[in-house]
């Protein structure tokens, strides 16, 4: 079976788009033309939910690999917004999409297990194996330490699936912790590098690249250039691209000579194209879906621009 | 109204018990005598949790301020899991029991406003506000520096909640990133501790102690003894007694000279009680609740006693 990230560097391929959609729904963004079928209660909203996220993945699961849908946004709603999340990552995997599951887990190992059963491992009920939420990746905070990301390894190499370990964030404090310097001259981001590419070493794919990988925001274009040195393993998951400020030509700074090495999240942008600048006088509020995929289409060939101007024209071989 | 921590002091007080029952149910750890009622399916699963939690509550919420369930061991349920969650949380605050969901939250700011509603504050639809799992504290992870803690400390302004933000975790590699030694010779969790100290003070109640308080584990009371003494405003939520390695007298440094100034979670010690060598001759599987009820009797006297020899025997007055 091949592993994880050979899965989604194939997606990648074959969509020719390093782009990941995050679905990431708020109340406040749905369409009118969805929001006025249902009511105004948690039900509803996760109903509404639901709706939207597979007009999205409709609407772009032929061009874009992968979904990572923010749990958060749905645990907001409870659980009816845990239902939504749950036929969320179904929907897309049965239309050929990698999920990435946005849990930031990070706890002490037995409850960290406990985690990894319900993304990306298996629940035993006595001798029954009980899939939850089943996706392929899920994101992992660090600051537990590695028993805190043992177990979810462990089901990595069991279920062939995949984490992203919180390096680097997007987020405008994330050196508050992340940027503080070590005795040795290191930074704290550095140090979970350095851990996270040791601890991937054991499930390397065909590409050079392991299932164990991490996430580097696209708001610190240095930190991502220089994270690319020194994680020669590693596959970046790299939020921040759009509304939150991140540029084209910074996020190509991830990637490798082949054209390699990133994946690019997106949620407001591509989720609401249609109330955006670019995309609102060609597509009105029940043309939501087919705005989004025009949007993902720009932003595909914005990022495959940038990423062969400063990376050169390899494309998708084997190191 | 009265500020989180000083309510959860004030039932710490009237049960003379700083002691909260972690609900960490696993499926292999249920009595035989409910097991046996239920199927081998998730819902069922979900329902046999419910009927534990619900029979320890009943069982010690007389004698107990608190429960601390770590939604992990939910999740790895899926939705039949969160429903567990769900209902133990409401159950136990009927009971009048204080609740500290155990979920390690951290994320970018509008993620972490996101979690936030869903633990402590609210959620919007339209001009309605949707009170979700609606607990009184819950933990949170700093990876992501301040502002993925300060949705959640706006949240407990508005509805009177708290947080503890995790400083030392009581698991044997917490160190791998806690420990690591800064330039200025601070540790990590030196640092976070601060951070976590200036952040709380504009939440200090009656008692000279913040609603934003912290996580640090019994098993490193050197550390423990330490941030006592830096983190004057922090009320510390212990993990880490029984189980884990944690001893009552390693536990006391936490506290102040007024026998306050800490909260001692045990799980797997009170849920599973009746199994264990101190309780299992004198309990059967049907009396599990009851076995809960001894050994939360024999923990409280033993905090109890080591507190006070540590600590002297001031007891729960103001500062």
């Amino acid at each position: 079976m091949k592993n994880a990230i050979d899965k989604l560097i194939e997606k990648i391929k074959e969509t020719n788009n390093p782009t990941v959609i995050g679905l990431d729904p708020r109340y406040d963004m749905l369409p009118k033309s969805i929001k006025n079928k249902y009511g105004l209660n948690l039900k509803d909203v996760g109903n509404a939910i639901i709706e939207y996220n597979f007009s999205l993945i409709d609407s772009v699961h032929d061009i874009i690999p992968a979904i990572k849908p923010q749990i958060a946004f749905y645990e907001m709603f409870g659980i009816d917004g845990i239902k939504a999340f749950f036929e969320t990552c179904k929907y897309a995997k049965e239309k050929g999409m990698i999920v990435i599951a946005d849990m930031k887990r990070g706890d002490i190992g037995t409850t960290a297990q406990a985690y990894s059963n319900a993304s990306i491992g298996k629940t035993l009920v006595e001798d029954i194996e009980f899939p939850i939420f089943d996706v392929d990746f899920v994101t992992v905070n660090p600051y537990l330490g590695t028993d805190g990301i043992i177990p979810f390894i462990q089901d990595c190499k069991k279920y062939n699936k995949g984490i992203f370990v919180l390096v680097k964030t997007s987020n405008k404090s994330s050196g508050d912790l992340q940027d503080l310097k070590l005795e040795d001259g290191k930074t704290i981001y550095e140090k979970v590098a350095e851990l996270v590419n040791s601890l991937g070493k054991d499930l390397v794919g065909e590409y050079g690249y392991s299932s164990i990988s991490a996430v580097v925001g696209a708001t610190y274009p240095k930190q991502l250039k220089e994270l690319r040195e020194i994680m020669k393993l590693s596959y970046f998951l790299i939020p921040g691209y759009g509304a939150q400020g991140g540029k084209a030509e910074d996020i190509a700074l991830g990637f490798d000579g082949n054209g390699l090495g990133g994946i690019v999240n997106a949620s407001r942008s591509l989720m609401c194209a249609w109330k955006s600048d670019r995309w609102k006088d060609l597509y009105t509020d029940d043309q939501f879906a087919e705005a989004t995929r025009a949007e993902a289409i720009r932003m595909r060939d914005e990022l495959n621009l940038a990423i062969s101007n400063v990376k050169g024209s390899g494309k998708y071989e084997k190191k």
